[in-house]
């Protein structure tokens, strides 16, 4: 019977402050801990709801737009089934089906799909410095189109990764660290080794990476990054996670070995990632179309990959952890060394020990998307849920 | 408070007579001026519930299919609200992904997807001469099966644009103006001009301005049609133009001149369009799919259209308009000098200048598409917004 | 007044047992005769309550994901209808757009798209050997996860046509033939001829004669199986039907004659497929992407069809059917000489006189997705039934 599990989960929710209604969800840092709390708190009570086969429907109607200028599969049905669950209809912005190639600017646009919109949805992470740059451009002109009476509510952007953060994989691998852990309080001096990892392939974003040192130093854990030389993150983002760590009494280190990051960790995050700098240089090529560009720096960045093959998690560098059995972490899909390529990320018998705990990684995400949107599309949120648990708890007595 | 507006808009709905009821809105001079008048007062009403953030839902659950056969973002989500908004799936027929190609004909297609559709949206605005008839073989086929019993209720066409008319367009520009001026009665005497501007493209639809004069002049407006030689617009609409504004004791004409129709305007409206004889050209190149004939076409055309760059919405023609400060309107996006476009249909500055009230235009869009879906499903829909507005009360005390 | 229909249809319901809770629905013959008797009969009955206007919508959300590997108009839209109808939201996955070719395996997709899934529909019919393996591999994927709580619930496959069977065209068929000939018993010992007919096309998937011949040989019809010598289907499909057939004392016979099959038939099927071992050279050839020898093939199997030509379905053969008047059925589009091509699959003139009947027939579609979804997804869908058509009665007291 979980009814005591969603009661105890609600109390806690309404015990934590949240400022989100008809705001934007960007980057985690950019919120208060009680915010990211709320945020844990409520998608844990939605995921009990919907095991328990309650709905938590919470409109009648309005569009949740997404626009992907990027793959997708998990995210695509993440955010498709937090937006089924709330209410809403699903809208994909498929911008080669519009006319925003006809020179339309991207104001316009916004406030043109958005008369009935909700929540919009964007993953823009292929250039470095402009997917970010988008989402607030795409905000500034909702906030525009409100304020002139042109839209009638400002609705909410939810950012589904860009060049800084990929918010929605960070708090659902945190509520996976809460779950597993048995509270974020447990998490105060966990060593979490997020690392780069060997890849056949370049050009990987750096949010997941950078989402995870700027939320996981919150929460007194200590945090080590490692990378081959030449592999940095965005600086601002490593500032912000020493920031993070030095005012929770937590940690935050730098290394260029996997081992050394490995060493005692509670939890490895072993995951492939192209050095800033590099993105910094494609971005230009990009921007230019210069395809000779493109494959030559491809070409140099997969020899210069080659010479760290040895950044693989394998059973060797998991037995340095701490009981030689940290908790495995991936966003997925991972290169998976004999069997999505060659050599890569993790070794086969070290990916399908973890597998099916990546999975309930994994399945954090559409409740913590539905939690976003319950929070910034509700002028009451705790009223909401209280009345959806008192709904369940009289048709089930 | 709303209450009071919206009570004063049911009170209008009540009385004006409708008979749609599970019929197509193909073309606005099709239907009587009380039917033009209720699907105006009904989406004003509809847009201010949704301000108020009263659901209009009105099903449970139903099909709303759009077949796009060019591109669109503000139709195409226009289209997608409504659908949410009154409870439909939204389902879009991807020619491509359907087996359409192998030789099926339209009449079979059109039952195939309809046994369990309410709604299907078309835009089909390529082809001179093809995109209305489509409509009405799509509509033939619907009525036969229905009546043989295969259809259990005849779903509603919704042109979405075609080759003759763009009526969601030509009704939320009128709802505008009616909101603008403060009343339909307001807009007898006030002279629009409707006129062509140059732009660095081709082929743009004759939709637009023929929805425009066969919509205005049924309302005592002095309409003034306004192209360089050779950009006429199919004979039989500016007919129908000429028909109605002398049943209604206003005016229109047909002028060479930017600035003879400018001169003391009270609503401008320069958009460019490709000239009748070039459309028909171009279906029969595109008819054979003759690329080399639709490239010199499109070079003579250019040529051509060059001549014309003077014909730009600028700060000096804006002051032959009435007060100098007449209502600029656009269906966007707008070729603008400067910014999407070296020289383009209108300058920055009186873009700019009336930038916010273009999106305004645009705002009424999925409110009249809404209430045209709300029209054609219910048998008594004064009697369903009359239940929605009690309700709301209801709640709200 | 069809409340008496819907009684008789709840009360037949009632009396059938189904155990169809979480399951999939892959082929018809791994159910027994009470479940499909039960599908048959909740389709009508949904069917029937649509027709009325009345709702049976029985969730507030969840996801519907389609899969469609191969091109489909009518399949898709009765999946997006039955999903409406039920309540849940429509989601393609397009593996264009994902991450599949990432190297990603169908386990992992299979789990990651299914957090919040009910139903996931699938078309796979262009590798023989391959569809329905498939959709046994993301059912094992599924099962696991739930197995190991990754989810919360075990999402139903429901086959959408595959290499061996085409499971919701097959008993749309049957509740089409029970409707025209007033019941499934009334089927006992009438004539079906399951033809091979000409089309110049080649490489049409075998799952709908194979439907045809695994289903209604359940039923004490006589099913005559007419092809061409080459052109048999697969073997292990072919012994089912016989066995069918032996063990409700109905016939099954394997001719190679349009004619033999035709005389004496109440009802004819022709309709073109590839040969099985064209097929199976086609598959091969298609895994190692060989477009010479596809070509190649092809224009062998091209050659060979010709030899077939008198395969048509036209009067003379019509007149040797039971009182000249057997019933023809087509899962449509039908290749119709003269009309879709120059010689098909029947004769421009048999075809309209039927064509109402074959949209008739595939009007059962979207009910029979309709009833897989109320049956896989409803503990007790007699209950829900039953609360649906008294809920009905009640409001139309």
């Amino acid at each position: 019977m979980s009814s005591a599990a969603v009661e105890s989960l609600l109390a806690d929710f309404k015990s934590l402050k949240t400022d989100l209604f008809h705001k934007d969800f960007l980057l985690t840092w950019e919120h208060p801990l009680d915010e990211i709390k709320a945020i844990l708190t409520l998608a844990e009570a939605l995921k009990t709801l919907h095991r328990d086969g309650i709905s938590y429907r919470a409109f009648e109607s309005g569009l949740a737009i997404s626009i992907f200028r990027d793959n997708s599969t998990r995210t695509r049905f993440s955010f498709a089934a937090a937006a089924s669950a709330l209410g809403f209809t699903l809208s994909e912005l498929d911008e080669e089906k519009s006319q925003i190639a006809h020179g339309e600017t991207v104001r316009e646009t916004a406030n043109m799909i958005s008369f009935m919109a909700e929540v919009i949805g964007i993953r823009d992470d292929m250039y470095l410095g402009a997917g970010n740059a988008y989402m607030r451009e795409v905000g500034e002109a909702l906030t525009e189109g409100t304020q002139q009476g042109v839209l009638h509510r400002r609705p909410s952007i939810v950012n589904l990764q860009c060049d800084v953060d990929h918010p929605t994989q960070a708090l659902a691998d945190l509520a996976w660290l809460k779950k597993h852990f048995g509270g974020l309080d447990k998490l105060k001096g966990k060593k979490i080794a997020m690392t780069w990892a060997y890849s056949p392939s370049y050009g990987k974003p750096l949010s997941v990476p950078q989402g995870i040192i700027g939320l996981m130093t919150r929460f007194g854990m200590d945090v080590s990054l490692a990378h081959p030389e030449g592999y940095g993150l965005i600086p601002e983002v490593v500032d912000i996670a020493r920031k993070n760590a030095a005012e929770t009494g937590g940690k935050f280190e730098v290394v260029n070995s996997m081992e050394d990051a490995f060493k005692g960790a509670h939890i490895v995050y072993p995951k492939s990632w192209a050095p800033y700098q590099v993105m910094q240089r494609r971005t230009e090529l990009l921007k230019v179309s210069d395809k000779d560009g493109l494959k030559a720096l491809e070409k140099e960045c997969l020899a210069n990959n080659a010479k760290f093959k040895s950044w693989e998690c394998d059973r060797a560098k998991m037995n340095l952890t701490h009981d030689k059995s940290a908790l495995y972490m991936h966003c997925l899909p991972a290169d998976i060394t004999d069997v999505s390529c060659k050599e890569g990320e993790v070794s086969a018998e070290v990916f399908e020990q973890y597998r099916i705990p990546t999975y309930n990684e994994a399945s954090y995400k559409p409740f913590v998307i539905s939690a976003l949107m319950f929070l910034t599309r509700l002028r009451d949120p705790a009223a909401k849920l209280e009345q959806v648990v008192r709904r369940a708890k009289s048709l089930s007595l």
